[in-house]
């Protein structure tokens, strides 16, 4: 091999980002999303995948074959769709979070198993009508600490058996479609309150424990033969007291390739991130990874510098040749499955992608929202002029709040004035832990709370920060609290709703989308506004 | 010609709406715009021509070959891209509103037409290249009431002499391109502080005072062969003490057709629009629009109804055969201008658009964004903790302000917390008129005070009703004033500057959207935040 197909050949194992958009101009994240020019490079040198977000379906199906026409060879095109392809790309299906699914498998373990099947072939098919071919999902991670920021409601259950059977049933879902899965963040990255996007966290838990808790759904996704395992950037002491587990021959080679018996691809979470990249430079974290047992680099720093830092290890002896080949002709296997897609359902470019979402999508999306919903006390009172306060914990442009929400359109008919904060809004806070909020700020009425809060990366908290027991209590004193809505947590939800008297109509719903709020909207009598349509009630 | 053939060819005189989105669920203004079956239903009728809002370019581009294949004949397509196409379209050119070229007219007119024909030459090759065949531009009326709160900074000039010059060159650079341009809104839309989408405006003058003001930028427009005109909601008791504009006979067919020698194509403004359908039915208000004299009627609202309404018309004797006949053929030829575009700029639709926006489409937005930059004062002082105090005063969504603007970005690099006020956040006025901002609800430190403020439609206010004048006296007495940034209303640009002392750095950009930002805060000595990228300082 001379030295330049060595080159091409490491470079098919990386995987590089860049935005669904097609113009340089419209990434919504320049410093992370490559520019066209050296992306269209980059591919035709040889790398090997690319990681997707943002934009419309139609902007993606377009990107996703561009792409594909730059690299001379198949590519891995991936994306978080962690909650239906829609999450990430408007117009596809968005689906309720997966913990909707996890709460329901105490109480209807076989229907929600059906359910988590079905999720995973929904987001399988719409990922492939678009050009992806690997989905970065199932979240595997056992949620059994409400404090988490980062995981929360994308992890399949709080308990090792709900989260082992449903993300199991995703992955068959999923690849039923031809469209890899990929199980993450091993070995667990349910039990912090960090976000590795920000620190490296640590878990202290004993091999015993993991074995007990973060293991079985890592294990269950590898029973049901998932094609792929994202590393978690996690510091685990009882396993590698020195490398985090993206770093770590002891977690990926000795635990998930040895005793686990895993197979396939091996791809690390995105290297750029704060809990690897503050700790080891772009050209040792791909070294590294690689040595650990990578076989697929995420997101390295910098592509270039990764590369070349690669190939002087293979040239030095440090990784051999043949571990190379090893981890290429995994991507080769990997890549080979999703050929046997099913027949039958293709899509032309041409065509208007309006078979993109089927009527058997929207009932999926429905039926789960109805199921996950929880409701108390009598309906909302009709007509009052009155305040609707909503909290929006999401900054990233609030894809759950357009202006024809429903959460913002339905009590503006009953005659509520909308008063949304957000982490750039004045303060709403009066300062007294007693009263905390300024309600004279807020002008009169009756209120109804709406709190969109959930774990998002990036946040650094689970949301629960702030004080809405004591603005409950504050409302209820004042005789003022209309009604509770809470989208999102559920830790906040089961917080919150001990604390009402059974004459206050509350709802629950751990999806944030238009369509959920209309939804939970409708259970408490408030149904459709003429401007929104389409939203079931 | 039988029943059902004339009921085809008048269906040919209607425009409706539809989402520039492919599927019924996205549309974000399901009231107004149609569903996928609707539209298709209608089309298949033989209605003539739809009005597109939303979407990404590609979306559009896959919507106009959507809606050309349901119908089955060459389709007027058509939108309201009066600030280029990416105004409305994401990822086309977005550029900086016909005010700011007008403001540069006095000072260096051949410069400021040749900007106008090029950027005509912009929007109109880019809308081609979208499937559309028809801008809803330019907008001819004279802003001469800075209280206006629809027209604005949409308009041209504020000047006949002005608008005239400008709007003209408009239409020269669209129409090159092989897309109709349509001057709106006839017989002049600039000296009414009410807006017709929520009331009907009066315009009291003589028809002396409109051939000195109001009509000069119109026959400037037909001068240069502009292919449309619309219709205002306007009372002119001048001219029609009876009927407003759209649906007046003295106007449409006296007035444009006689007087101005108008042969081209006359439309309607929206007919669903408050100005008219409070006093009209969707059937009276089509058939007495047509009777006055448009050949084509936008938005009626219920098209089935309208339809009937025409027919009926039409089989009673109201409107004569002949007459239909003379708006069908002013429809044939107007589509028939559209087939002499220019050759060699193809776009196809399995492209990836990416040839959309050519480098001299930047340049343009460039070269307008740093021409109509006004500054004074020294640049902004480097890093300190302080509060970036932003004012929205556009509530769609936002587009101007997404999370990564360089308005948010740039302050945040030097130290300043945003606070983001539009017309939902907690209230930030003390109730005290001499110190109206209740700073203790921002924080300490320095404030830079950004305004995007400007007329908008729906708002009711042109946007001057805020005390920000006494802000800035508040800011100032406390020394708290960092520096002003006002991005959009000429009017209270110069209101503010003025009361400025010269240390206090202040800039003025007509444009709202984050190149605009991006170049006003490099003027002022902020330069690029690595995150946004992009955006030339």
């Amino acid at each position: 091999m001379t030295p330049a197909e060595l080159q091409r050949r490491l470079a098919g194992l990386l995987v590089v980002r860049a935005s669904g958009h097609g113009r340089d101009e419209q990434r919504r994240y320049p410093r992370w999303e490559l520019c066209n020019h050296e992306l269209e490079r980059l591919l035709k040198a040889g790398v090997g995948g690319v990681i997707l977000l943002g934009g419309s379906a139609e902007e993606l199906r377009l990107r996703t074959a561009q792409l594909q026409a730059w690299a001379g060879q198949p590519l891995l095109l991936c994306a978080d769709v962690e909650e239906g392809v829609g999450q990430r790309f408007e117009g596809a299906s968005w689906l309720v979070p997966p913990m909707a699914i996890g709460r329901l498998h105490g109480r209807d373990p076989i229907r929600a198993e059906q359910l988590a099947e079905r999720y995973g072939r929904c987001t399988g098919r719409q990922a492939r009508l678009l050009g992806l071919n690997w989905v970065l999902a199932p979240v595997c991670d056992v949620n059994n600490n409400p404090a988490n920021p980062v995981i929360n409601v994308r992890a399949w259950g709080d308990t090792a058996a709900t989260a082992a059977s449903l993300s199991a049933a995703f992955v068959r879902g999923c690849q039923s479609e031809g469209v890899l899965a990929c199980a993450k963040h091993f070995p667990g990255h349910g039990d912090t309150s960090s976000d590795s996007h920000l620190e490296l966290p640590l878990i202290p838990h004993s091999r015993q424990r993991l074995e007990a808790v973060e293991l079985p759904p890592f294990q269950a996704a590898i029973a049901a033969d998932v094609a792929a395992v994202m590393t978690a950037h996690l510091q685990l002491p009882a396993i590698d007291p020195q490398r985090p587990a993206t770093l770590s021959t002891a977690v990926l080679t000795d635990l998930l390739r040895r005793d686990l018996g895993f197979g396939g691809l091996v791809v690390t979470d995105a290297l750029v991130m704060e809990a690897i990249s503050a700790h080891h430079g772009a050209e040792e974290a791909a070294v590294l990874a690689f040595e650990a047992g990578a076989d697929v680099l995420l997101m390295p720093d910098d592509a270039d510098q990764a590369l070349a830092a690669l190939h002087e290890a293979v040239r030095s002896g440090r990784i051999r040749k043949q571990r190379v080949q090893e981890s290429l002709e995994r991507r080769r296997q990997a890549l080979q499955r999703c050929l046997q897609r099913p027949a039958g359902d293709a899509l032309v470019l041409e065509q208007d992608l309006a078979a993109l979402v089927r009527s058997k999508d929207h009932q999926l999306s429905e039926t789960l929202l109805q199921l996950s919903l929880d409701q108390q006390g009598p309906p909302l009172a009709p007509g009052a002029a009155g305040i609707n306060l909503i909290r929006l914990d999401n900054q990233l442009n609030a894809p759950q709040l357009p202006t024809m929400a429903p959460a913002l359109l339905r009590p503006a008919m009953q005659g509520y004035r909308a008063v949304v904060i957000d982490g750039r809004s004045p303060s709403p806070w009066s300062g007294d832990p007693e009263v905390p909020l300024a309600l004279d700020r807020l002008g009169d009425g009756p209120v109804l709370l709406q709190l969109l809060v959930r774990g998002n990366p990036f946040r650094g908290s689970a949301g629960a920060d702030e004080p809405w027991p004591q603005v409950v209590q504050q409302l209820l004193k004042a005789e003022r609290l209309a009604g509770l809505a809470v989208y999102g947590s559920p830790y906040l939800w089961e917080q919150l709703r001990q604390q009402l008297p059974p004459e206050i109509p509350a709802a629950y719903s751990p999806a944030q989308m238009p369509q959920a709020q209309a939804c939970l909207l409708a259970r408490l009598g408030w149904t459709s506004a003429p401007q929104e349509g389409g939203f079931t009630d």
